[in-house]
């Protein structure tokens, strides 16, 4: 692969209404295919495929486009936008949700465009498994297929899941999904679990505590930057995993090492996305940002400096 | 130093009744300073100093002398011995104590036998902050001083507690209790706060996550083994101080690369510990099996292998 390869991600994009400690901020542009084409976009060309509504304005989709992200694979849908509203804790370690507006998300099924067929590195956000098996059927040679997937989706359509799971590369998902998709508390015989079920790779979030990949013969574990001031933890997980993709399109191989070492950027990026309201400390970190935390976060694990 | 010095610890000796998802476990042989006496006598001679009653078997004394902890400094007291009875959650990640019997350890104020007066290493395991200061007058030259605490103190004896952090070297606790030491819950900026108020370094135990190591310049993470048997987490944290100041005392010249060493063989004394009931595991464990561990969590966050 080279670095003019685009990475195809499909997945949601929305307005969120966020009720943080800090204040109520109200129709955030959000969604995981945003989260996650923002973070890929810092090292990668971006096929973003998703559905908005006649609301959705013209000079976000030109933000996505400065990026290098393309927006043929955005739907324009009549109706509203995908509208999330969630109030987080105080020590924002937890949420609610308050509202779900699935409007034109309702109906939408992905179409992918002829240009990002042949893309070889696909993120299938979490959306249901049958539509991320769907995609899967509009491409032509998918090298490395990563999977996120969420708790309704593994309670209400295991059969589904499962056959998606045995086209799965790489599955990114959270504790408590890693649990409640093995049945088996411990995580490490619940990797074990999942990694019979078809994903060659198993990457477990935990937030602020750091990054776990298992596969079949080894873990490896990434630090999360130890922060100061997080200020929303919304789509950190999809920046990980747009992240980890673009860094992925950057290498000419892919291997044990550049998948560790893409977990490493993948983390900076979600941590950067905490740090503001919505995406918009991520849409403004530089290189040099992004390669400083990125080597911070190595040294965190330095015994010798 | 050299690995002829013993090390100095002080705290509870107590027998624990645990009611464990596994069964229910009776007369278990406990206490901060026998877990940590025991991890740190993989490394170095210990003189332990505590408060046994009438009814503490000589077998146990035995198998203190017999790893090279010196028992003259427990005192045999009219009465009966500590005895905690404990029920832990499903998870074993939470637990409720069901009876504390402080029995002779309610009057218990630890002397320093003579020859551990000059002990360069001391850990004060989490007893009254008074009596931790008790034992800093009686001492000679410390050369560092590991200091845990809890909770109770926190909220109780701030005074007490806040003049034995101005001695402290390393202070060694927990995130609730870094939480509550601070008033701040951001482990960042509460770090920063402890480390004005004495201690030259801050580790912070997470237990199945990781250890975070603060000092004023730097954060050093050191990630928990990923075990698939976790039997019983009682003397974790102790079983961690105890490995950190034996290993220290093998150490020729502490540095920050040797303190951080230290805290891998730390926490690979501290997973070994929760795989067994009480100190049963940490009792059996091999130099091999300790050196095999240890290289497995370093491998845990090597890139390039």
């Amino acid at each position: 692969m080279s670095s003019n390869n685009h990475v195809l991600i499909v997945g949601s994009i929305a307005f969120d209404d966020l009720e943080m400690p800090t204040g109520i901020y109200e129709n955030v542009w959000g969604g995981a295919a945003t989260y996650a084409s923002i973070a890929a976009s810092v090292f990668s060309k971006v096929h973003i495929v998703g559905v908005v509504g006649d609301d959705f304005p013209i000079s976000l989709l030109n933000s996505f486009k400065e990026r290098g992200i393309d927006t043929q694979g955005i739907e324009r849908a009549p109706g509203k936008t995908f509208r999330w509203r969630g109030r987080y804790s105080h020590d924002l370690l937890s949420r609610i949700t308050l509202e779900t507006h699935l409007n034109v998300f309702s109906q939408f099924s992905p179409t992918i465009p002829e240009s990002a067929r042949h893309d070889p590195l696909i993120l299938l956000g979490n959306i249901h498994p049958r539509l991320q098996q769907e995609v899967l059927n509009q491409l032509i040679a998918p090298h490395m297929v990563i999977v996120d997937t969420m708790n309704f989706w593994i309670a209400q359509e295991p059969t589904a899941l499962n056959r998606l799971l045995e086209k799965t590369d790489v599955l990114v998902i959270n504790e408590e999904e890693t649990r409640e998709l093995s049945g088996i508390h411990n995580l490490v015989k619940a990797a074990k679990n999942i990694l019979k079920r078809g994903p060659k790779q198993l990457i477990i979030k935990r937030g602020e505590h750091s990054a776990l990949l298992f596969d079949q013969e080894d873990i490896f574990f990434v630090p999360a930057y130890p922060l100061e001031d997080v200020l929303d933890p919304t789509g950190a997980g999809d920046a990980f995993a747009g992240g980890l993709i673009g860094y992925l399109a950057t290498c000419t191989d892919i291997s044990s090492s550049t998948l560790r070492e893409g977990m490493y950027y993948a983390t900076a990026l979600a941590s950067f996305c905490v740090e503001g309201i919505g995406t918009e400390r991520l849409l403004a970190i530089s290189t040099n940002n992004l390669i400083e935390r990125t080597n911070k976060l190595k040294e965190l694990v330095l015994v010798h400096r």
